[in-house]
């Protein structure tokens, strides 16, 4: 009964036998091995466009190394304030980007809301060269909050954006779960929506530690993807025995792998709130769109599951685990490796408690 | 009628000759000229306390340096959003700082609520190493909205800083003009209420080009004191003629100059709003406690005083002469050289509009 | 007939299967699972010495991590010209270190000269603020030119440094095979020699994609490692899904594993070696050793060897492979899965050329 | 006797009358003077040619935000190893440059060798993304070592440089020195020879604090521009009250005053030199070619100057005053303010000694 995140388990069995097939033989290194081409070659047709792709080990590599790409050391990175790059990466934007700054913006579920987004690029860098200017828009799909935006919703978003000359970086590391949760494409979640760079992530979602930087329409891109290269290599992220990424994320993507896991993890998400909504007491925050669950517990609930073995995070306000007395705020995250009887175990005792 | 800034007229008389005084012959270099040492003694003087001064040439060059010694780069640095580190400095903290994060806070007129910042230590940095940590309280007095805090206001809001194991920095850019306007001792207004590095501004009251970054409690400082002049001299602020800056801070505090300077410009606002709130449709929307006026004029006003050469910033919402249709909101900003005659020269004209 | 570097080929089975083992389960992330506790308590037993242990994907982030946690931004670090940091990690020492400096030091088969470093010691930053300061000697044992360092050698260098007031670093890419050679313990290898912190690397040696950071003394380098752990998170190198470093470095380390295998590679370049030595024409530049050799080859030899698939490095000035009309200068590196028979085969082939 | 460097002394009266004129009324800040305008169309007359020009107050900021513009963070700058930017700034444009690397060249008299350079160009960056780039090459007129380069010398350096796609930064510190020493056009000693960026220095020749960026073919280098501003602004030197910079350019451009001002230096170096040679047991090492000496002087000489208040500075390995026993090395510069009667007292001393 782990619900800490999706990266508490191992990789997915298909990832972690690519890993193995790709072990045997000498091979060139640092991403000059024949499946890192392959790779591309397949995101570019799954994305239907061509794309430069690098490969990386973690997100907030990804997400730093994107970020600085895309904006100058006085640029503004405009954000949701719960996102991942403000949160959760110890300032590695900022850190990768020579001092860039995150302008933080609101929204329900995690989601900018379009009219905060568009006083921000208006009032963003007015004052001329004594401000940072506007660089970058990041989106979070799946965001933070477990919400999911629609691709129309992205492109309004993305089209301010671009309006305001910044570029477009899509945070996804819940990607794959995103896109089952819309049953869209690829490029509708994307590129067609004004994205210019998608970090896609893998780790969260059946790897063992892959990511992948998507840089769409290259040729617009090239200055930007001709750095990313240096500022990979400098920041320790080219691994020498690249085919350790490559064969994760060739098999990741293979015969729609990443799509059936992440089916697997909002299906979990579902049985679970479906289960959880019948207990009384019990009330979940968000819409589930895709594996992640907000939910206040009644504190004798949140002890059982705890005695029990169940692990999950409290989330703000809850620093204790008395909370406001009577409930605790968690967060649930189902993952590709949830089980039935996982869940079904969860419930019976949240339901016992 | 210039009311655009402080910043906006040449030296004091008394400054200027200083300068010209200290011309002549030949003297170490980089801060090694004995006037240096004069200026850390008078400083330490007028502050009742040991203190270690450097001279810098402008504000941002103070601000920046100074919380780079005070936040590692993975530090967060509280601040109100108005603040000049964040609004006015296109990024020079975290580019000192190495990509250090400002977290930003609200509060009336500029001043941080207390209760805001006692939210924002608490939830700051407990995520661990995946999140920047709590580091720097920046303040700011006067605020950046014309505002006052008390030494007991900001006490208070240091003490929380303390508590939480921050650093306290002032900015004090015009803390010349929070000392008349509270009528209360250096002291008082600095170390005794917390600060462990004050930025005190010379060059909006007086100076050419002169801020002193001052250290309390130097023993306890030794490292961030010892960072410092490294972190100056790489930053291209190290002076080879440094008897420029040292001429300049001797003059300003020689005979309570820098008061009697701070004083005229503090009279000078209050003979303004005095004289604007006589005036049928104008509305000033702040307390005046110094030298700043954000002030709602009707649009007939304000051609008309552009129209008759007087000069000041627009404020947002602002961004054009209409505003909301019917006024325009507007900074005015009085120095130690703005003049009777030209105030009611100003006022002449918005009465007559 | 790989010998172009040890990181050519995957990783020793060993480690592999060690990798497949972890992959089981729900477990803490991001170095929480308790294989990563057993790793340092394994790594202190071996090295006889308490010690703090970090684990990063590439020996590029070990290396400029850890010099960014030895050095402020305005020291210098004096290292080899031909280190690694130097001239093969595009600046990176240089970007985490916030713009530290490398001073570069002479020496036959890039072991720094002793003299060379007495006189950089003193030279460097002895004008004061002006200039930066002697932060931390970096040593590479194995070096680059293929070198070994005795226990002696290093100490000598370390006493200088420490002397002079800084840190010493050793880049351990091949410590395993330098071990080996040396026939010396762990300890004398690096603390005992006055090491402040070892990058023990594993990839080179049969991992897929592991290096450790280890700090010895670590009451007295608490400072560095409290910082360390930040810039590995903002760094973007605290890995999720944590058992992939430490399942490997366990194996690695487990039964000698890591001497076995180092073994093997500095016993295939001596077999290499010897039978070049026995071709006329093939002269071996330098003394072999570990596991690099650097020779000079006829180019008909050169020619054929290429021919028959064997892959290598041309090194400066054998920019091509006609290098000065005669001869090409080539480095080859034998790993711990370089075969009899692979070398037999070069050397059947380089001889009959 | 003050020879230590040109910026022992402050202003020279007609940069210091510019500085009180300026300061009267009210105008616009931060570079917005119209005497600002005013010195950049002096500049572009002066040197036949449009350009952009910026003001800041060191010469360690103007080289440093220079090369931040001219290379990436992964870009190698090409200097001499005598070169202020490695020796005496501190590391400030591995600062500014977001960690770029100086890559240090030999020369006699400070001046880099050309073939040398032939090969640092090759050499760099060959390893592809592994590698730092080659970005810039810095040159120093007059150099540090007091020699002079020839408007055909730079030419042939700055060749090499820009067929290796690199810009060409030269540092001017002593930019008039070197022109009346060559008798030689600004446009000859810069732009026609090749170079991109020129640091036109005036602190050491008369100003108190003021030094100019140019940059030629503004429309070739319009990115680079913009970022300038920027990049001065968040380092803290755009100054508020600008007319402190611009009025000290516009005096020191004014009817070729720094033209006079740097032949009086020159002249005063050569009387000494001319003294100098004439004194048994000692030797000038230099060719003199402007304004500095680099002497070896008996030590009773050197100590009936010192006794006599003589100021200069020991040069190395003469870090104490008896250098090998028998002389001490030391660096004698004349400035704008050196008087014949000055030289001749230091020389009767010297001779007499």
């Amino acid at each position: 009964m782990y619900f800490t995140s999706d990266n508490a388990v191992g990789a997915a069995p298909e990832i972690l036998d690519a890993i193995i097939a790709a072990n045997a033989g000498a091979l060139p290194s640092y991403g000059a091995e024949p499946m890192m081409a392959a790779v591309e070659a397949t995101i570019a047709g799954i994305f239907e466009t061509d794309c430069r792709v690098f490969l990386v080990s973690t997100g907030t590599a990804a997400n730093a190394l994107a970020l600085a790409s895309l904006s100058p050391p006085w640029g503004a990175v405009f954000c949701h304030r719960f996102a991942h790059i403000e949160v959760d990466e110890c300032g590695a934007p900022e850190f990768f980007g020579g001092g860039l700054k995150l302008a933080l913006l609101d929204g329900a579920e995690g989601k900018i809301d379009p009219s905060g987004l568009r006083d921000a690029l208006r009032a963003t860098g007015a004052g001329g060269v004594h401000q940072v200017q506007p660089a970058v828009l990041s989106l979070t799909n799946v965001t933070e909050a477990g919400a999911l935006y629609s691709a129309d919703e992205l492109s309004v978003l993305a089209a301010m954006a671009r309006d305001a000359g910044c570029a477009v970086h899509l945070d996804g590391t819940r990607f794959a779960n995103a896109l089952v949760a819309a049953d869209a494409s690829p490029a509708d979640m994307s590129w067609r929506a004004g994205v210019d760079v998608l970090c896609l992530g893998a780790t969260k979602n059946g790897a063992l530690a892959a990511e992948a930087v998507i840089f769409f329409n290259p040729q617009r891109q090239a200055d930007r993807i001709a750095e990313f290269e240096y500022r990979r290599k400098r920041g320790g992220h080219l691994i020498s025995k690249s085919r350790m990424l490559s064969s994760q994320m060739a098999a990741y993507l293979k015969d729609d792998l990443w799509l059936s896991l992440a089916r697997r993890a909002n299906s979990a998400a579902t049985r679970l709130a479906d289960g959880l909504r019948a207990i009384d007491g019990v009330a979940i925050e968000n819409s589930v769109d895709a594996n992640m669950l907000f939910v206040h517990l009644p504190v004798a609930v949140h002890r059982a599951l705890l005695a029990e073995g169940a692990r999950y995070y409290l989330e703000p306000p809850s620093q204790t685990d008395d909370g406001d007395g009577h409930r605790v705020r968690v967060r649930l995250v189902a993952s590709f490796s949830t089980t039935e009887s996982e869940i079904d175990a969860f419930l019976a005792i949240a339901s016992g408690a």
